[in-house]
């Protein structure tokens, strides 16, 4: 990744904002930084970052002024002009002195209301709107090379799942098979582990419970949720396994979240809304009798960051384009007894969608 | 840290956004929503989550509804209502109607700019101001209790940097060393290393220089600069070592910032305001002719986290109160040559500073 696709990401972006009507864009330390200039400063501070975007012109890259000989080898910083401020000075009155004074700009989602309101004080004719809200495209259609970069990760946390499927369960802590795949993830490549849930029995029934002291019963579900960063891009899969051989009610549930994410990946086509991929798996749990047990949306795009554009879920009526790249991981969760999750992450292509994670779905028995 | 102490705190953050006019605060994810209520969720994302206090009533938690198994289990969860938004709903219409139409709030400053603008839309009649900007002391003025845990967190600091001296400097990596002093944090008790700075010859010339291939040679000044969380508290320690006996410019240079750090030091009394603290320690540096090569602030707080106000710079007027915690860090730059900042946290009591650090100042020689 060298100045060259930084430069035309950064064209993109300039493009695409003018398209959805702004004067440009506001990006400030976050995946949307990285991705536009390759730029991650050492710590999120109270001290402003921001890269503004404009159409027609160089981008341009405010940094606190002891910051800037790391900002200026960002790989992205050869497309861009750093300019400094130096501590005492109000940075938002210097930015907004490059900003159009009635202008509407599109800031990233996590800019810290500290300097958004900044902005509103020293720019008050301006207009701010989140980027997700307006420019949801920007990061979640992928090009060849990050669709190659989201496939190798997906491969390394198969990988790491086939790995911990070999792994004692019984009798050992959750938290001490979260330490197995957050090693197995490492050792397939990954250079950050943003989660490694392991829900074992009723934990299994929260779907954000990460892994705790618990120790893991002969008989108990257990849904591992892991991932993180390989080379940039991130990997999420979930898969329930058993220890010991399942009851027929397990089996059946099982079955249900299979079908369920089998008939939404099936469902991804170009030109399908977010809510309508939803709908489908939803409408298979519910058929069954548990729909009210799936208590959360279907997917999240994925790419620089393992949460991002688009949403699976209902009210979402964007449509897929080629290039998106996002999980499909229905649920059934049933209080205080044991939850499954089944979760591959899918790119949509031309002729429909395409599985990154390609390891098997059934119900997998373990020790 | 029980119940009890959380209801204390979220008390008296509502009867202080009273005294500052505001009708309440809202804090999302991060350190004021820990400090607060010990709620810290398993990742920060789009998904709101938010704190309202408001004085007079008892505070309330708006969280996904899948998080809230775990926002119930908090430290503080018993002094406070947990509700939860499901997926599909606008949380900002759910959290609006908490809020009085009309209000002023104060938010974290690190709250999402996609909430804030989503707050903004939802209640259009609302004022938001960043806590930073209208209760700099919210967190500042520690008690005894997080004294005592900055105290402890400084002294392994300590700890670390006299370790440190032992190990070897020439003919090994930046990072090698900055591998090192992360190792001597974490056996000294640091749950978490948020930066292990390893600036040596011309790279200690970049203030915000982390740690990088340099090999480090005989002769190098190498600027140490590390800290991170003990039990929740922060740390943050500068020292400046010379590889081999130091030459006579080396050590009028770190003689005029030691005696700045400490002229700044013993400036510290309740009542002095912040900025005045930062131009005792630049009048020291420019009477010895280096004002142009002191490119920073003399301080910024510490607490639960490793930056936070006060700040200790020009144009802050507000008074040091006793049990404010901070650093005292000048530096001198000479750009392609080398860099000293030394650095102690030091709380302000009724008597005058305290250092948290009290390993030596003098210029160490390493091998």
């Amino acid at each position: 990744m060298g100045r060259d696709e930084y430069e035309r990401r950064m064209m993109r972006a300039g493009r695409a904002a003018a398209e959805a009507g702004l004067a440009g864009l506001i990006v400030t330390p976050g995946p949307d930084l990285v991705w536009l200039c390759g730029y991650r400063p050492t710590a999120v501070t109270e001290r402003l970052t921001a890269l503004v975007i404009e159409p027609g012109r160089a981008p341009r890259l405010l940094v606190p002024v002891l910051e800037r000989p790391d900002a200026e080898r960002a790989a992205g910083a050869g497309a861009l002009t750093v300019a400094g401020w130096t501590d005492g000075a109000d940075p938002y009155v210097e930015l907004g002195k490059w900003l159009a004074p009635q202008g509407r700009y599109g800031v990233s989602d996590g800019m810290w209301a500290l300097h958004l309101l900044g902005l509103q004080r020293s720019v008050p004719g301006g207009g701010y709107a989140a980027l997700t809200e307006v420019l949801p495209m920007l990061r979640a259609v992928k090009g060849a090379y990050e669709v190659e970069r989201l496939a190798a990760a997906g491969a390394a946390a198969d990988a790491a799942y086939q790995d911990v499927l070999g792994v004692r369960f019984a009798g050992r802590r959750e938290r001490d098979v979260a330490g197995d795949l957050a090693r197995l993830l490492t050792e397939h490549g990954h250079s950050q582990v943003d989660f490694t849930v392991v829900g074992s029995g009723p934990n299994g029934a929260n779907p954000h419970h990460e892994a705790g002291e618990r120790v893991i019963q002969d008989g108990d579900r257990v849904v591992l949720d892991f991932g993180g960063l390989k080379d940039g891009y991130g990997s999420d899969i979930s898969r329930t396994v058993h220890v010991g051989e399942p009851g027929a009610e397990e089996r059946t549930v099982h079955e249900v979240v299979r079908e369920a994410q089998q008939a939404a990946f099936e469902a991804v086509r170009p030109g399908i809304a977010c809510q309508d991929v939803d709908r489908v798996a939803r409408r298979v749990i519910k058929s069954a009798g548990y729909g009210e047990y799936f208590i959360h949306r279907t997917g999240h795009g994925i790419g620089v960051t393992t949460h991002e554009p688009p949403y699976l879920v209902e009210g979402e009526h964007l449509p897929l384009v080629p290039g998106m790249c996002f999980s499909i991981e229905p649920g059934i969760y049933l209080p205080e007894r044991f939850g499954v999750r089944i979760e591959d992450i899918v790119v949509c292509t031309d002729s429909g969608g395409r599985r990154l994670n390609v390891t098997g779905r059934e119900l997998a028995v373990v020790a």
